[in-house]
C-alpha cells in the first residue's frame, strides 16, 4: 500500500517550506508542492526524510499522496493565483476535502470562494497566518474561518504546530465563512498602526532629547521588560543595535525612510468606512507611509519653510511621557481594531468570540503582547463589550497614562514633530469619551445647505428648519 | 408643428425642479419628467407659462417633446436607478443624444454607463452639481464631464445656469468619462474637511473662553470678511443666530451631535487609499461622524474617565489662535484633496486642468471660498504644481499661520478638547515638510518580520539584513 501523507502544502516560498517543515517536526506526515522544482527540491532536502516530508512538482501525485479528506493548504500569492490554483486541484479531489488558503486573502474573495466550493463539496478555509518566516517554521498564530464540523480534521494539525501561550496553542476556529481572513485583516491593520507609533516615539525621543542608537535600544529593551512587553517593542530594541555592515554606525540610519504597503493595511481603513466603525490610528498609518512615499516632494518641502526649533526634554522626563503615551496609545489602536471586529461579526454573521481572538494573539504574531491578556481578560469579563475603553480594567490603564498623552502631542505640535499616530489615538479618546461633541455644527450646516435634516436633544423627530434670512 | 423644447429634466424633486427654473429663467424651454403626478403639477404651476416650462408623467410625450439632439439631464437619486431610468428612455432616443447624470455618482458607475451608451451613440455625461436647492435654483457650480465635442451642445445652457464668479460662469469641461463626477467627489471630501474644521473652531471657542452664540456668530460673520470668507463660514455665523422655534435660545443648542454621512464623503478616503494619496484631514471627518453617531456609548464613556479642567483663554488671543488655525487647515485640506485630483488625473487619464476646477468652485458650490481665487492662481502659474504647499505664494500664508495651529493643537490635547481635524491638518503639514521621516524604522521592522528588504539612503539598491541574534 502506498504511503499516504497527513497534510499537503501547495506554494514552497519561504512560507510555505518553513510551515510544511513545522508540521513535520511536530510528528505529522506532509508533503509539498510547488511548480519549481528547485523549491521542491530544497524542501526534500531540508526536511531530510522522504516518509515524514516529501514534495513533487506534480500535482496528481501530490494529491494521491494525500490520506482523505485531504487537508490541502495554499501559502501563494493573494489573488488570481488561488483561483488558478483551486481550479488546478479540483478535477481531482474528493468530496469533503479541505482546501486552506493561508494567505491575506480579501474576505469577500474568500467568501465567493467558500461559496463556490461548498457547492462541489469541498470544505474552503482562509486561514490568516501571522509571524513572519520564523513564525511559521517556529509556531504561528493561525486564524482560520470557514466549516466548523471540517475544521475538526486539521485541528489536530493546526494546534501542533501554532505558538503557544503559556501552553495553549495560538489557534482556534474563529467562524465561517471568511471570519478567518477578516480577522487577519484587521491584526495587520492593528500592526500598521503599532508600528507607525513606535516610529514616532523613535522621533521624538531623537528629536526631543537626542537619544542615541544606544539609548533607544536600551529604553525599548526595558520597556518591553515591562506592560509594553511586546514582540514590535522587542524588534525595535534589537534593530538599534544593528551594525551598518556596508559603513560605519547603526544600520537603521542608513536605511531610507520610505516605508512600503502591501495593500491589505489599507483594506481595515477602507472597510472600517464601509461599516462606519472609526479606526482613525490605523488611517492615519496608512496615511503616512504614503506621506513617507513622496521623498523627492519632501525634501523640496522641508526646504520651503521653516521649522521650530526643538525644546530638548530631559531624559527621565521625556521617558516617561514616551512609555505612556506609547502605552496609551497601543491601547486605543486595540480598542479600535477590536470595535471593528464586533461590529464586521454582526454585519458578516461571523459571531466572533473577541476574548478567543485576542487569546490567539498572544504569541506568534506580528501584534502579540503583553496587553492581549488583559484584552482576553476583559472581553471573557465581557464579551458583548462595545469598546475595550469601557472595560473597568482599561479605564485605569488609560486615565494613568492619558497625561503624558497629552503632554506628548502638545510637545510634538509645538515643536514640529509630527505625532499623527499619538494625535489620532489621543483626539478618538477625547471624542469617544465626549458625551457632547460640535457635530451639532454640522448637522445645522448640512440642514442649511441641503435639507438634509436634523435630530434634537430635547424631543423625539425629524426637522428641518428655513435657516436663511431673506 | 409641434413645440420643442431645449432642455429635459428627469427626476423632479427639489434638485430638479430647482435646477429646471433655473434653466428656464435663463431664456431656454424646459420640460421635466417624473413619475409622480404631484411633482409634474408642481413644477407646471411654479413655470407658470408651459411654452417655457412644461412636465409629463409620459416618458414618450417628453422625448417627443425636446430638440435633437435631446438634452436630458437626470437628477435622480444615485445608484441603480440612474440605471433604470436610462434603460426607460434608451429605446427611444436617437443616436447623438446626450444624457447627463447630475446626481453623485460613484465614478466607476458613471465610466460603465458611458462606455455602455457610447456604443449606443449616445452621449453620456457625469456632470456633480453643487450648491444645494439653492443654488441649483439661483445657480450652483456644475462639474461635467464626459465627450467633449457632444458637450458643445449643453454648454450654452449650463453657462447660463451656473453660478458666476465676477462675470464668469461656474462651469467647464473637465475631461473624458467620469472626470465630472470625480471631481466632484473630491469636493464633496474637501466638504466635509471644512465643516470638520469649523466645527472644531466652534468647540474651542466655547470651551476654551466660554463664547456665546452671539458671540459665535460676530466671530464667524467678521471672519466672513476676511480672508476666511467662505460659504461655510458664511452659514455658521447664520446658524448661530439662528433661534429656536421650539424652545428658548438658539437652536443649534438642540441639535443632536450625531452627524450623518450620505456615503459620498467616505469615498475619497477609499479612493485616495487606492491611489495612495494621503488625505488624513479629510478622513478624520469621517471618523468623526462616525465617532458622533456613537452616542450612547459616548454618554457612558465620558463617566468613567475623567477630565483635564479646560483653562480659559483671553478673547482676544483665542480669536487669533482659531482664524489663523482654521485658515491653515483650510488650505490644507485643499492642498489634499487637489493632491488626489492631479494624480487621480494621470491614473484615470482625466487630464484635468486643476486651476480651471479650482475657478468654478469659486462660486455657487458649498466650498466656495475666497482662497479659490489664490488657488485658481497658484495652479495657473504652475500647472503641473504636486501639491499647493509648494507654490511661492501658499508658502507665505502656510507660514504665516502654522504657529497658531501648533498652539490651538497643544491646547486641545492639553485640555481634553478633541481638534482631530487640526491636528491632522498640522501632522500631514509637519510630516510633509520633513524631508527626513522615522518611518526608516519601519522599514527595519517590515525587513526584520517579514523580509520586505529596503533601500538605503546612501547607494542605490534593494537590501535584506539577517537581523536576529541566534
Amino acid at each position: 500500500m502506498k504511503m499516504k501523507y497527513d497534510f499537503g502544502m501547495v506554494g514552497l516560498g519561504v512560507m510555505g517550506r518553513n510551515f510544511i517543515l513545522n508540521v513535520a517536526d511536530n510528528g505529522f506526515t506532509a508533503i509539498g508542492n510547488d511548480l519549481d522544482d528547485e523549491k521542491v527540491n530544497a524542501l526534500i532536502e531540508e526536511g531530510g526524510d522522504t516518509k515524514k516530508v516529501n514534495a513533487t512538482t506534480d500535482s496528481k501525485t501530490f494529491l494521491d499522496s494525500l490520506s482523505t479528506p485531504r487537508k490541502i493548504m495554499l501559502l501563494v500569492p493573494a489573488g488570481k493565483i488561488v483561483d488558478i490554483v483551486i481550479e488546478g486541484l479540483l478535477p481531482d479531489l474528493d468530496e469533503g476535502d479541505l482546501i486552506i488558503d493561508g494567505g491575506n486573502s480579501f474576505y469577500t474573495d474568500t467568501d465567493r470562494r467558500e461559496a463556490y466550493l461548498s457547492k462541489k463539496g469541498i470544505n474552503f478555509f482562509g486561514a490568516g497566518v501571522s509571524g513572519g518566516a520564523k513564525g511559521a517554521r517556529k509556531g504561528p498564530s493561525i486564524m482560520p474561518g470557514g466549516n466548523r464540523e471540517a475544521y475538526q480534521h486539521v485541528k489536530p494539525i493546526f494546534e501542533a504546530v501554532a505558538a503557544k501561550y503559556q501552553g495553549e496553542p495560538c489557534v482556534a476556529y474563529l467562524g465561517p465563512k471568511s471570519a478567518g481572513n477578516y480577522v487577519k485583516m484587521v491584526h495587520n491593520g492593528i500592526e500598521y498602526g503599532l508600528m507607525q507609533l513606535t516610529s514616532e516615539i523613535y522621533d521624538v525621543l531623537k528629536k526631543g532629547a537626542s537619544y542615541s542608537n544606544d539609548e533607544l535600544h536600551s529604553t525599548f529593551h526595558q520597556w518591553n521588560e515591562g506592560r509594553l512587553q511586546s514582540f514590535l517593542v522587542e524588534i525595535t530594541s534589537e534593530i538599534f543595535e544593528q551594525e551598518d555592515d556596508l559603513g560605519d554606525g547603526r544600520l537603521v540610519d542608513q536605511i531610507l525612510d520610505k516605508a512600503k504597503q502591501k495593500g491589505t493595511g489599507k483594506w481595515i481603513s477602507q472597510n472600517a468606512m464601509d461599516l462606519g466603525i472609526p479606526v482613525p490610528s490605523i488611517d492615519i498609518a496608512v496615511s503616512m507611509r504614503e506621506i513617507s512615499a513622496l521623498k523627492e516632494e519632501r525634501i523640496y518641502a522641508d526646504d520651503l519653510y521653516d521649522r521650530p526649533e526643538v525644546e530638548q526634554l530631559d531624559k527621565k522626563k521625556i521617558e516617561k511621557l514616551t512609555e505612556e503615551a506609547l502605552y496609551f496609545s497601543f491601547i486605543i489602536t486595540y480598542a479600535q481594531g477590536l470595535h471593528q471586529l464586533a461590529d464586521a461579526s454582526k454585519e458578516y454573521g461571523y459571531e466572533l468570540d473577541i476574548a478567543e481572538i485576542a487569546k490567539i494573539w498572544r504569541a506568534g504574531c506580528i501584534i502579540r503582547a503583553g496587553l492581549l491578556a488583559d484584552i482576553t481578560n476583559a472581553f471573557k469579563a465581557d464579551p458583548a463589550l462595545p469598546n475595550l475603553l469601557l472595560s473597568p480594567t482599561f479605564v485605569e490603564k488609560v486615565q494613568g497614562t492619558v497625561d503624558s498623552a497629552r503632554e506628548l502631542v502638545a510637545f510634538g505640535a509645538g515643536n514640529g514633530i509630527p505625532l499623527p499616530g499619538l494625535s489620532n489615538s489621543l483626539t478618538y479618546f477625547d471624542a469617544y469619551t465626549s458625551s457632547r461633541l460640535p457635530l451639532n455644527l454640522i448637522q445645522a450646516q448640512r440642514d442649511y445647505f441641503g435639507s438634509h435634516t436634523y435630530e434634537r436633544l430635547d424631543r423625539q423627530g425629524i426637522f428641518h428648519t428655513e435657516w436663511e434670512k431673506e
